[in-house]
């Protein structure tokens, strides 16, 4: 019993400094190390040697190495030495299962597109099973290029959800109204109910927001707006749509109302600060203060405008106004063909200086901020993500910079907006969890994904009598 | 003795079909067996099971696997199953030392660019030593990104050569002729000697085409522009240039000569079928006749054009007028910032659809043309490269089709033009060569190579009193 008694004043002898560090060091769940931080906080802080401590599913501390290894222990660490760590991308407008229709003939008239190719093709194939292989192809994709956070608009949203809640990602997930049948719904009792649903079961979700999402003004009624609006307001969900997006649009509208889709959208109270518009494309100046004022986020899609040559949307000005304007890849069939949110940064600011013949009309710390802190504000998620900081989910990539591409670095805002490629996406962790690590998926079976995606290629492509 | 005797006849009766069958398949140095071959030949031919046999620098036969396989058989082989081959990208116009300036002070006027930072960022900086490490470091991104041949206007262009032949990538090189003293050259008696001594040491290189660079009509004389057009024909050498690439080029040459830069160009006797165009964005319809009459090749740099709020290159008309236009990434500083020629293609067919209001302005096919053979055609190489058939080098890329955004694939043109991007490249062949295998660089010291620009990163930065 004496020996006993030696061995524990040994012990407590050599654990009390340890047990003195651990009441000063707490304890936290993952480490992301000794980065080059990109924060996107208010200041645009950038840190060096920069670490982030997370616990759970949110930030509990950012600041330079030294400081975080000495307050924080990690159960984990990733380390991030010599790379970059921003927050993860968020693309505010896409249509994720129409990647099993990536590339179904391009480079026609947007109503040919429509009625001869992706109308009978949806009408022809989609259904639930299709939206569920859909949205993970979706999902590998948008990760590998450090997308954490998207809206969608699409049918059997319901099944989008459980999917992009498997696969670990942030979604902003709404169900189309339209004013004819969808694949999923026959008329608006249909999606009121559906969605009414749709909404009540995420309610409270981590990962998941469901959201309303009216077509546009115009496959929608004013009736339709109205109601599907009501229904968002009524469980404070956002509300998805598209607004302005083509000429003829504008041009109905001043036909039909004597005003602009946006001017319309207000009137009959659709807008306010839980709308998000994609596309924005035919505002003028009056329409950018009204999109101001209700405090409504666009979001603008530079290559799905360009592909479709609907035209350019006044990007420059409504950041000007103080819009919320945030980036898209739309849906990558047709008009895009890819999920790539860093092309989008490329192309708008590259798209908005030719469009004005001016270089310095839109720069690249504008558009990374359009791809993170002003999308989060875009999809008025601001207070949740879109930056670095203490109290935000931890979504955030961790980008490689050991690339041909990559070195060497003057300004981290040009590199990520020019130079740097989605593929340069190392890691990303959504909400805490790591969902890809040093570039291997860990929430997809990506072979099994790519192997439906090849099938499901072919059964549409027989279902419209191509070959392939 | 008898035993032997019937060992031999054993031997003899074995192996007698396979020497009959040695004497009908030739041997090859390598096959690439098995893939959706986009030769890009006069018939636009895709084959989908298909290979192709490689003896020294060229290609012996392309066709059906069995084909290949029953005709030849490689002392190496490279399984290219489930994988795009297509022919080496052609980036029609660059700068490759100037990687070692990428992103430094992007978003602001050309003119601010040239004179506040890059003129004496490039008098304080660039040596032999500089332009070589450049060179290495834009080879390493070059060959990533499937690019297999191009053309290059700097100054120590003697260096750029050998690095150029060292990487293994195929250079049509050309040392700058301009009004002012250059890092290697005084005045335009040392350019011309200069460039004389670099196109008679580098005659009939398999890989390296020197050439003469005067840099344009508005930093050239007419004196120097005829002089170094002279000593190019005297040796059957390609004359590379800047064309009507700003407005003010225009409005200046219509002011001193009355007629347009492509017009002037013309009247002086420089144009001809041995001139390569950068830009060509301010030419009107006559101008497009001389080009086209001239037999000038253009190259269009949608980056650059657009990074720098040039203007757009009336692309379709060009075609049309029967120009061959290629592509280029221009250098990377201040007008791209990248060497990825994939992404050239997707832009090319946004920006011309988007500016012309019409989704059907340039397809997919004809930004896959303008990056492989009328890429080719314009740097007057479509004999040697450009497309995969018997006689031409073996310059070709193996590209994954095993990515999120690879699949499906309804039109492989599309596919390569708008979803497929150029990390996607896998493995590279030039001149029969393979110079990267399964992403790994064979002829580059890569590690070292970025070292070093990172290095370079950080005295250009002290040289400019920048911070980094």
């Amino acid at each position: 019993m004496r020996n006993l008694g030696n061995i524990c004043v040994l012990f407590i002898f050599i654990w009390a400094p340890a047990s003195l560090a651990a009441a000063q060091s707490q304890p936290v769940d993952l480490i992301v190390s000794d980065g080059m931080i990109v924060t996107m906080d208010a200041n645009r802080t950038v840190l060096h040697d920069g670490s982030i401590a997370i616990r759970g599913d949110s930030i509990v501390a950012v600041g330079p190495r030294s400081e975080i290894d000495s307050k924080y222990h990690g159960a984990h660490t990733i380390d991030a030495h010599g790379k970059l760590i921003v927050p993860g991308f968020v693309n505010g407008h896409t249509h994720v299962p129409m990647t099993l229709f990536r590339g179904l003939h391009d480079d026609v008239t947007l109503n040919d597109w429509l009625y001869k190719y992706i109308f009978p093709a949806e009408k022809k194939n989609v259904n639930e099973d299709f939206v569920r292989w859909g949205t993970r192809l979706a999902a590998a994709e948008q990760i590998r290029y450090g997308v954490t956070t998207f809206a969608d608009m699409y049918y059997f949203e319901e099944a989008i959800a459980e999917e992009t809640k498997a696969a670990g990602l942030r979604g902003v997930v709404g169900e189309t109204f339209i004013d004819f049948p969808t694949p999923d719904n026959k008329n608006l009792d249909d999606m009121l109910a559906y969605s009414e649903r749709f909404i009540r079961k995420w309610q409270g979700d981590p990962l998941i927001h469901a959201a309303v999402a009216p077509h546009s003004m115009y496959t929608c009624s004013q009736k339709t707006l109205q109601a599907a609006a009501a229904l968002a307001r009524k469980y404070h969900a956002p509300i998805l749509i598209h607004v302005a997006e083509m000429k003829k649009e504008w041009d109905d509208s001043e036909k039909a109302h004597g005003m602009s889709p946006v001017a319309y959208l207000n009137s009959i109270g659709v807008l306010g600060p839980d709308v998000v518009a994609a596309h924005c494309i035919y505002v003028d100046t009056a329409d950018e203060k009204i999109l101001a004022q209700k405090q409504v986020g666009c979001v603008h899609n530079p290559s799905s405008n360009m592909m479709l040559a609907s035209g350019v949307s006044p990007v420059p000005q409504m950041r000007a106004a103080g819009v919320a304007v945030g980036l898209g890849t739309d849906g990558p069939a047709g008009s895009n063909n890819d999920l790539d949110l860093m092309e989008e940064m490329d192309l708008a600011a590259k798209l908005a200086k030719i469009t004005q013949m001016n270089p310095l009309a839109l720069n690249a710390k504008a558009v990374v901020e359009m791809a993170t802190i002003d999308g989060a504000r875009a999809l008025h998620m601001e207070k949740e993500i879109g930056s670095l900081e203490p109290g935000k989910k931890a979504d955030l990539d961790v980008i490689s910079l050991d690339e041909p591409n990559a070195v060497p670095m003057y300004d981290v805002y040009a590199q990520l907006a020019y130079a740097l490629k989605g593929d340069d996406v190392e890691t990303v962790i959504i909400g805490g969890k790591t969902v890809m690590r040093d570039r291997k998926l860990l929430t997809i079976d990506e072979p099994r994904v790519l192997e439906k995606a090849r099938e499901y290629g072919k059964s549409v492509s027989a279902s419209l009598g191509m070959e392939q």
